[in-house]
């Protein structure tokens, strides 16, 4: 076989890569591409699109011709199946290995497991950049540091698999392994039962008083924010994913009516129990760079909402020789002054107290 | 009457101001109030909270004979009614105004609804502080700028109402006014529901394989996090506001049920109108400042995660005379780098975007 890899040795990926669908994934990929050098060809139905990732360097449209090595397919979720069930082998793309950037890894595969030539597919999911949209939003280092699942199925090729990875290494991607199933498990979990779930409490607000928002505070900002998402990606995605979801959402549902239960008899103790099963959660994700959590602690600091003060901050932070590991900005609501909050290793935080305060900054733990 | 605010003047805060419950709220408006030369009275039933507080300079220790002239009552949630009724005109107190600062209102209101002196009291509710406890917590500036929620009752005194309004002053909240009933309604909204939600999405990670989670993002972390709550303190909270917390999950129940429905039967327009009733709610939410949601666009930037960076960082921005509306880090899993997310005027991002890349900065809209 001509494939990568073929003669025993580790895939290379030499390129071409041909990208299709030119929206913010397709074209921050090809853009990594092209910095590590790759001749990257583009496919895409939308004339302006194609136009506008050429533009800003992402590659050259895709000719009959042209012969790739490595197909990305790049489009919304409702034609994933189609558009890689097309590029398997056609014309020109003999055995082009094909992956995909789906958000959702079993329906792709159940459209092109009788495919005779399934072994070159290899799903594929970068956790990046799902919240905006187009070409003019890519960037090459859009997926730097970011889990990328790798979900090869039970008759890859293996060196198609490790073509994907070395995909997701040129795009510095963290690699995570996963099955088509278990990755849809995964991300109905961590991603479309919270979008739903946050969507359901962002819903209350908009039938509320307006005046009653007055009293919304830092809480519900971040609980609602991804519900802010584009309304006809997160159906694409929920739909595609339907059964993960449901299976999800039916525990959700049961545990919703045992909290109506426990909070109209007044059963305390089972209330609390499920706000316990929540402080587990928040625990469970993973801490950063991949490590285990490690205490943190919080110091807010009051900062004068201008140019400079954070900056101020900053510098001030800095020669307290403490790492800020986490930031938020929490606007006032009645005035030009942001409580900032600093994060920092637990056993830190006094020392940064001390170090700020004695600097003239008002702080409080 | 000798009340304050006798005379038909507007009420005035002289002082003494009793603080019963010196822990986190209650400390740090006896702070409030010391920084505005108050005396301040301090009564607890912990000995340890009592001398913490006063060791960090928020009053003393209330003796039999002192009489204040406003008590605020800072006590957990469950006491919260019991200690009202107590402190409303009893021995010394005699025509002091007495407020509150508890989570839910209507409850403490019917505890004092049948007695003499229940128009001396004024319930409040300031929007902070509810994640962490105790009195070395405490500050000053907790309420700098956050709502700060007056719920009158029907029959309490204008001049009480005034009192309550100058603590609020005093302490540099931003008034809300709200009758109790509204409020109790607002804050299961803007609280309660969306803290209950975040519960449930946090618990179903609890129970997720590890490696699933490896695969979690800056959204399930910002649905989740106030989800690390204290579970007893919240469990007293929710109960407290049974009635208002039970209506809105009923509503929320219906439509998750609608939710499962429509996702099972593919009803894709209507899962997209839930998911558009959802971003409608998250711009329901009030702008920085009180004003009208400006339009924002965010700028990504990466940042090596060592000291020194974000200050170059902030420097840089400065210099590019754009100011920093809200920012968050986005710790990478597998390096030593973040992405830090920019938050600026959208009519600004373009020139904040050349401005950074002139500086050597990698960025991506």
């Amino acid at each position: 076989m001509s494939t990568p890899g073929a003669g025993g040795g580790p895939a290379r990926l030499d390129g071409p890569v041909e990208v299709v669908g030119t929206g913010l994934l397709g074209t921050s990929i090809a853009l990594a591409c092209r910095r590590a050098g790759l001749e990257v060809l583009l496919t895409d139905v939308a004339e302006e699109h194609l136009r506008t990732a050429s533009q800003l360097g992402a590659g050259r449209p895709r000719r009959p011709e042209d012969a790739p090595q490595l197909v990305v397919v790049a489009v919304p979720p409702d034609h994933l199946g189609a558009v890689i069930e097309r590029v398997l082998g056609e014309g020109g793309r003999d055995d082009a290995v094909v992956t995909d950037v789906g958000s959702v890894k079993t329906g792709p595969l159940e459209a092109v497991a009788a495919h005779p030539r399934s072994h070159r597919y290899v799903g594929s999911h970068p956790m990046a950049g799902s919240e905006r949209s187009g070409p003019l939003a890519a960037s090459a280092s859009l997926f730097d540091g970011r889990p990328w699942a790798i979900t090869p199925h039970s008759t890859s090729d293996p060196d198609a698999v490790e073509l994907v990875e070395r995909l997701v290494e040129v795009c510095g991607g963290a690699r995570v392994w996963l099955t088509p199933q278990e990755h849809d498990r995964a991300v109905a979990r961590t991603s479309h039962v919270p979008h739903l779930l946050a969507s359901l409490a962002a819903g209350r607000l908009a039938e509320a008083p307006e005046h009653h928002l007055q009293l919304s505070g830092q809480g519900v900002r971040d609980v609602t924010r991804v519900a802010a998402g584009d309304p006809a990606l997160y159906g694409q995605i929920l739909s595609a994913n339907a059964e993960a979801v449901l299976g999800l959402l039916g525990e959700v549902r049961d545990q919703l009516q045992q909290v109506i239960d426990v909070v109209g008899s007044g059963d305390r103790e089972a209330l609390v129990r499920v706000l316990e099963a929540g402080v587990a959660g928040t625990r469970a994700i993973p801490g950063k760079h991949g490590g285990p959590p490690r205490p943190m602690a919080s110091l807010w600091v009051q900062v004068p909402d201008h140019p400079g003060e954070l900056a101020r901050l900053f510098a001030d932070a800095v020669a307290s020789e403490v790492n800020i590991e986490d930031l938020r900005i929490d606007h006032d609501l009645a005035r030009e002054v942001g409580q900032v909050e600093l994060v920092v290793a637990a056993d830190r935080v006094a020392h940064l107290h001390t170090s700020l305060e004695s600097r003239g900054w008002v702080t409080h733990g």
